[in-house]
């Protein structure tokens, strides 16, 4: 595997979205939203994915040089439209609207409509931290989760961020999506020719299946069945749970906003042009507003600590706090360079030469 | 099973309550909140646990008579103390104020500390919608929840409720333990003598058993063990998400407001007192500061309709939307009456005997 300096790694995807028509400034947002997914081991939605966003923007469906628009603003809230640009500037600029409410008058939320995927949630939650804020981060997404008791595909992965303040110890940062796992775990299962877990997928019959490809195959041609949300197959492990909380994210970032929800998040004729129409939901909270901030932060360090020494199970020897192994990726990462797949590298490589950026990691 | 009137449930409750010193005013927000439950049919937290909360005010655990304190406010947000009383009004008045402020100024939070247990998480976020606001309630709870890879119990059920208006269509209400199962299916299981499902549970080594009556001796002397968090036993399908869910709850509801978290939310000598110190945390949004109230109900109406009429499963009839059992159980008791387990009929009439409160329902 190649390992690459992440800072060169930034500035080569800063150049290519700059030649598609995308603003440094737009373009420096993406490029470190999609790094700092790499550098936190969430491989899934780092550079791998620049392909799929420059695609988008030369196929019209994400414009490249829009600036999100404000709809309605009050001192506490604001809903904004990302103007079907780069899900990325528009959530920085909601985020940011967020972060300035919450730390001016205790609280600041935030919807965007008219926005296309932003990445990882956690990227903006995470920036409330530096503020001593609690940042919140909600997306909808494209349809690939059975809600329980159905066979079909029409709620999202759906992703819940929340990152929070600690003192000593690191912030607990939660970035979970509302399904038992994304998409890109079948393919790993599909790699290696292993059948997934039961509880993981529903087939065509919305009946629980461990066979991968079936799965694949049937996601991909909207076949029937799909990713089941988290708690599994019917109520027995509470399924309905995880489709509850996937709807819950719909609702607020989707219906909200004023976005689509459900089926409909996907690329579609809207006027006379075709565009996605992703929805996202941020939120900040200001610590003050209910506690002293030292007092705050030195109980998250005893509560983390506590969970942290609290007895292991038979075999295993760590207990782990929401954010721990991606704070530990980073600085891993950070210290001896990123690996990147092969695969990955080669995608890099010609969106370069295609589009007159060397690669010189 | 006896079959009684909601209504002249309620009265009794409230006179039970007046008998032990609680105002008339909170005797009939607790009772309410307990037959509101029963009504909703989660008869585990309702009036099967009016003698709980008496033998607490006997005990000298929850004080009677006290009125909620406001500890920090701003015109979004409000840090509340319960001042070690009953749960139930403590919550109603931070959920009212919640309210009074997104009302006002689109956005209203409130925590809540020196608490008791508050009863149905979805009682405060269903007040929310009268007055077509998103309610939102959490609240920490006695540990009794495992978290992934430890074997120590020392996370609550944690309950997350989230209350969202529609048009014609029923509101979604989602009001769910962020636990695969609460402690209350245990208890079911053992009755029949069957074995619990694989994935509800781990033994005293924090291994995955289907032993219902180890489990439940475990629970009680705290020997190691007990109830998963929502995914279940390891990472494999995402207990992990389960229990970071539960520390935003316990990080929300005890750490922000002052209260106690996870292993220490019990009863306990604080000062020259034993109290237990729970805490919550409550919000309301308007939802006109984001996008028309029309166009956001009807869309939740097409949302809802678009779901259930999904295709089934095979095997299934029906697709739930949350909250839709819980009304219909509702009409069916408003209507036919409230069935009572003979056992809960027993200890009522008991509790009227020594305290003077006739039971004629």
């Amino acid at each position: 595997m190649p390992v690459v300096n992440d800072v060169k790694l930034t500035n080569f995807c800063v150049d290519i979205f700059k030649k598609i028509g995308v603003s440094e400034a737009d373009a420096k947002i993406v490029a470190d939203n999609l790094v700092t997914s790499d550098l936190r081991g969430i491989s899934s939605h780092g550079v791998a994915r620049l392909k799929r966003y420059v695609d988008g923007i030369k196929g019209g469906i994400i414009l490249p040089n829009v600036k999100p628009k404000i709809l309605k603003e009050t001192p506490v809230t604001v809903a904004v439209s990302g103007e079907n640009g780069l899900g990325q500037p528009a959530g920085f600029f909601a985020m940011n609207l967020a972060i300035e409410k919450a730390k001016k008058n205790g609280l600041g939320f935030a919807t965007v409509c008219n926005s296309n995927h932003y990445g990882i949630a956690g990227y903006y939650a995470l920036m409330a931290l530096k503020h001593d804020l609690i940042g919140i981060s909600l997306t909808n997404s494209e349809p690939l989760v059975v809600p329980t008791f159905s066979k079909d595909m029409i709620i999202g992965t759906n992703p819940i961020s929340v990152a929070i303040p600690a003192g000593k110890e690191r912030p607990y940062v939660l970035d979970m999506a509302t399904s038992v796992v994304p998409r890109g775990k079948f393919e790993v299962y599909l790699r290696q020719e292993k059948p997934v877990p039961l509880g993981w997928a529903v087939d065509q019959e919305g009946l629980p299946t461990t066979d991968t490809k079936l799965v694949i195959d049937n996601m991909t041609n909207t076949a029937g069945g799909g990713i089941l949300p988290l708690g599994g197959e019917g109520e027995l492990l509470s399924g309905h749970k995880g489709y509850g909380l996937s709807l819950l994210v719909d609702i607020l970032s989707g219906v909200l906003s004023g976005a689509e929800f459900g089926p409909y998040v996907k690329s579609k004729k809207r006027g006379t042009k075709t565009f996605v129409n992703v929805g996202h939901f941020f939120g900040a909270v200001k610590i003050e507003n209910f506690i002293e901030l030292d007092k705050f932060k030195s109980t998250m360090d005893s509560m983390i600590q506590q969970l942290k020494n609290s007895q292991k199970a038979k075999g295993q020897s760590r207990v782990y706090i929401h954010g721990e192994k991606e704070f530990e990726k980073w600085e891993e990462h950070k210290k001896n360079g990123l690996p990147l797949n092969d695969k990955v590298v080669e995608t890099l490589k010609q969106l370069g030469q295609e589009l007159g950026v060397p690669y010189n990691l």
